[in-house]
């Protein structure tokens, strides 16, 4: 997979990793480029190598800082445009505005909305993305988006542990969803978290447990965790319910500052992450574990550049 | 001007400062909007109050950190707009992506015109800056463009002392229109520095002086400045070349950390900046003086809403 | 408010009755307009009155024949357009493609964004609608939407009979949200009926519910009902839970053939809909009650149009 | 013609029959698809298996109930295009609204235009069509058209029939062209019906014959007829002038209920009619004959996807 | 009509007299503005007063040099765009792309829909024009345009003349409608000329007038006439059928070179035209005469501004 | 490179030579179509064979009448899409309206703009062009621009004879830049004639020569020149200021009448231009060159055919 025919996969400033990986899966090289955020707060971006008629991949989450990624990424969709490749996929493993917002506030920005429209004005021809908060977002583009789960990646990681004692925990219930789906996967039951904020980024309550948690195991599942809050008060909850050992997982580990510390004290034992998200705020706790998600991107652009089915990866 | 009919003015986190002078000026209060840019690194804004139907004007330079305030004016525009104001026109005092982007280097990205259109894309219907670097920008975008220039805000500052025995010093062939206008409205001559630049960011060294200069004090004049260099390099070769006194004047002051003890030791007595990028890097030196440009914004912000001419503001 | 400068609401086949209960609300007359669907099969739409730089309202819900009467609202809205209306807002009480489609199966279509692009690609400056199923949606459009809520129209009819001992119960979790919405107005608790399917559109069946109903009458509320079905199968599985009295309430009730006879046999004491749509399939059975939402968006459109909040429709 | 390369042919709910017709002559297998048009009114499409990078073409007329099979062409180029389809061709063989809409009455919707600007709001990446009503609809696409004839496959029927004294009748003006093509083909003379409507929906009566048809058999030729109404008249009004024998043809045969009766009471001795639709309002009379264009699309798409001229199909 | 509301009308090159005359009827004066056609080819154009938030009118035939005229609309457009101009209509008496461009051949450009996009590529809001020769393009258009007749205009001319011993003559079947519409109003009848063309712009040969004129007088009406070829060789039949008195009206006389001589040679007594077109290849000879639109297009004007209905000027 | 995989090269009315030059280059045919400017003024255009699925390239200059040609091409540019060219490249070697419109003036148009937005509207897929006059105009376009230089066609022409006692001129400060990689690549000096224009399209006047030219010979370079003014006035300061011989070279030769006798008088020996331009205004005086860029434009668009890089041409 490296003639003319193979597709060129760039990595950003903020997946450089993480693209490395991916390249390693598919035995090519990385493509050359660089960036540069520039100390009076300027993004500038140039391609090294030649890219007309090519089909390229360009490979950046959306982490910490956001917004100079997402320019960035602007940035290079049009620097491959202009320079004449036949088509550009943002691969964005982690879209950090990925919400649906709602407008259930009046005078809001739908930013996810915003973020397509910038990307499709900038020529991105294809999003592949991971975990969407808000799957429906993908209704926010016109192009198409191919959707990727972390369920088999962190699946992998409990299947032996895992038996009918256990139970898969719904942070809220809005994750109710994506809890079944590794319920299922996992032989596991499901049960429910239900949450009141009582405003917007102040820390969740967990109002009750939905389901029997007495004497077994649990598994908190989510799309993704910035400080750790929202699972560290479902585990607090599942213990004063006497529940067994508790793990968790979610696909995209933001960890914002103090967070190793408050995940350590906390009843969880191990939080199983994806890779994702290089920025690190501090260093991880030993209590997180990293599962890579290159492999399973790898085997998309595959998929995608072969043009064979991707919903396939995830058929059980 | 403060009924129903009057336009409605909100300012972003950049510039509220900037904002409330405007505001002054035409005897209006601000709109209330909040933003907040949270530690994980995503931003989110909202407008509290109602805009149904109203001229909006969000006024917000592209100061540092610049990507997360251009962000901020894409969700702020998509938020007016969804709360249905009748027009969004979106006043960038300094417009830091204002280069042209010539492309003569293969594969980079024409930075403006991604901007344009993701500002075009969030529904803006009118933009409002000064003094871009390369005016042929306006032709990036589809909707009006307002150019204003800082020259009357720092041709006041400037109009008493300077004298036929003066030079408006252009510091590169760039800018020897701008000075030559400079030169026309302050009764001077123009002389030009001959920039060499060996790379990309490298400081630039100033080959000669066209024009003399002996025995004249000489006012160097530009868009903006980052750190200063160019400035500082023209003025040791006008020392050379045995100037006057040296001063200095752009319309957008950037000065990075270490631009103050680098301008106090230079030959530059002054340097005029005005008042459209509120983020300091550190405090700024004695010899920097500021001159506001918001009375020159709420005049054009005026005519734009009463539809008279703009450009009469700088018939001379 | 009927002077050249009042608005002007036109009501397409579907939704004559209620267009004429707004327009009496607001004290003028319906514009005049006809539609004719061609037993070969075509649609044909005639203005019949001058609309040259007027605001035009065009109401019609997408209610049986779904298709015939989206495709009825696309070309009168380019027949306003090309008639030289200022704007065209589509009113859309019940907007029949209002889910999600999150595309969690592959190669589908998501439809409400299709239907967006349509409304949008003729002409539409902005939509009015009620109780979407997925709000969502909203950022599938480029052009402001209003959303309005069937709360108060609904909860009107309830407010002297509840007090604390009802609950308000959410059919599935989904709804949990708007459960808690008329629970937090009415005074009373929310219960969640955990609802399973096995297949796309087979019969919903209930898993438990989530809180103890033993003793209390409860409200089941959701956004519409086609058939029926799961609301009268959480009806059963309330009163299998010893609930006292059940009453449901929808926003939209299109109540398919068959419909009544099971109402009728089941739990339910009585089901309140509102009238956005006209359509009925068969006469509505007794203990069916209709609430009129024809003053709420009379309300609404007279905000629009004087450009006063929206939203402070539903402040509580 | 079946590898990787080959093209993929879908067919609609509306041209199941046609779509395995094209296939049969292709030597390929239709492509998997599902269309379901529930009793409540929504419409659901599904496509079976993978068309990442293949060019598609999904075959479907307007054909009775014609809105909802214009709703599921445009959901199902939005299933493509998310599903990844290289391209996407429309194959509408009858397209219902394929009149100019001329506007000559005002504030009336241009309904081609709707209807081509939402199918490339969806999408679509060509048109194949037959025997437009108004050719000139091609310019209200921005993407390509192939436009077909049926003057072959209706020629086909009349070839050996037909000599130096037969006519060729147009039943009105505008259809003199298409009279004089078939003329051409088949070594007759043209002559035409004047046709006058007092109302727009109204039979219409034919005012005089152009040209002498006496002791003539006579072919009438249109594009499409719903009622049969005008051949009819037209065919009194020969029998009056003293024509010999008369038969009719034309592409695209609705005959809505009612027809078969009046058409077996007619002079016409024998009306052919192509495959294009489907839906039978009741069933076809013995004097209608049907002869199948399929072979003719069959080439048309053959030529398309090797990329060879489809205009020559049609020259003599 | 001369305050801060009225219109802005503006004239192109092509159009100064008309323009002036709709002024005159007005009682306004014309915008200010210029035009200058470089000699090595180049158009350059620049708007002399203010017109924001105005609703500018730019009058503009599409005459000889036509590509010129077309780009200086153009740049009309975006230049009054640019200068924030509330609308901008296009008031092209005379559009000389205005065929339909059937693409009854391959291959071909349809020249009026390239026209369309680039006019509303460059921001114009809505058209004014009159008898273009395929009313069809109206759809080539996403926005309003508002269609005038020159029909009351010459009708005026010959309502003392023309009784039931008339007739209105129809150059070739496409003209039969308009030759309707001057027969209902001038109280005549209509006969036509059936054309042949052998060559796409070969002079086109009369084949046969259908319905009787021996002993009548007869008016040959059309929308444009180029080198008067048809209306000559129509006349000459005429003659040939025993015709009376031979007149012509036609709305757009382009009247090229060699035209004048032919026409007074022809058995032609009288052509009218209309003042849309100002370029004269050669003198008019005295059998031309010119019967003024501009009063047509006044009250066209006046009716858009004050948003009155334009359809009601040629309702009989 | 003729096989169905090979580029389809086509020529308008004003590039036959230079497109036959650059085919000969590439050993292909060029492709067969007609152009036709109508004595009334319309411009016409046909294809005259298959281009379904292949990569068009239509190659035409903007030369006298500039909007014959533009139009011409856009024309042609509808025409290959609509026939199903898979891309459509316009070759514009010489883009006359290439200035950036700096809008330095108030309410003018933008041209070059509105040129880009209608061969984008129109639908073409890439622009390849040589030495605009503004470089930065490549932002006007969204599709790829490929920028050639004629640098090294003419640098051949001087090679031999230059070196380091030679001057390169620019013309004024704008071609400095310019000057200075033609400098580079001839290894001689640059020196800058400032300019001072009083009136937009009078004669420009040269104030100084900034750098020593006394005893040196000197060549004058610029991108364009329409009637010699500024090269021969150029040239006359150069001689005051004591030069030796004096050359001059330009990309674009318009050189309008009366050029050739005010050339011949002049102080320079010898213009060298390109064949970008075949309309000559009056035969060309032996004083001028013609440096053929056909042999280069193949080059770029056998290297865009092939994928292989276009700005490695011009590396030195």
């Amino acid at each position: 997979m490296a003639s003319r025919n193979a597709p060129l996969i760039f990595g950003g400033s903020a997946s450089q990793k993480f693209t490395r990986a991916i390249c390693r899966e598919l035995k090519i090289k990385p493509g050359r480029c660089e960036s540069r955020h520039y100390s009076e707060g300027n993004t500038f971006v140039r391609v090294l190598e030649n890219v007309r008629g090519r089909d390229v991949f360009f490979v950046q989450s959306l982490s910490y800082p956001v917004n100079d990624h997402l320019v960035e990424i602007l940035f290079y969709i049009d620097a491959f445009k202009r320079a004449s490749a036949r088509s550009v996929t943002a691969v964005i493993p982690f879209f950090s505005y990925g919400k649906g917002d709602k407008k259930d506030e009046p005078r809001v920005s739908i930013r996810a909305r915003v973020c397509a429209d910038c990307l499709e004005a900038a020529g991105v021809d294809r999003l592949v993305t991971m975990d969407l908060h808000a799957p429906q977002i993908q209704g926010f583009f016109r192009v198409p988006v191919d959707h990727l789960y972390a369920l088999p990646v962190i699946a992998a990681r409990f299947k032996r542990r895992i038996n009918k004692n256990w139970v898969v925990v719904a942070p809220d219930v809005g994750a109710t969803g994506m809890a079944n789906a590794y319920a299922r996967v996992l032989g596991a039951k499901t049960v429910i978290a239900e949450k009141t904020r009582q405003d917007l980024r102040e820390n969740a309550v967990v109002k009750r447990i939905i389901g029997n948690v007495s004497g077994k195991n649990a598994l908190i599942v989510d799309d993704f965790t910035i400080s750790g809050g929202t699972l560290i008060a479902t585990a607090r909850r599942l213990k004063l319910e006497k529940a067994g050992d508790i793990f968790a997982a979610v696909a995209h580990g933001v960890l914002t500052k103090g967070c190793a510390a408050r995940l350590t004290a906390s009843p969880i034992k191990k939080l199983v992450i994806t890779d994702t998200l290089e920025h690190r705020f501090e260093p991880l706790p030993p209590m997180v574990s990293v599962a890579s998600a290159a492999p399973l991107f790898a085997k998309a652009l595959r998929r995608i550049h072969n043009q064979t089915s991707v919903s396939a990866l995830f058929e059980v």
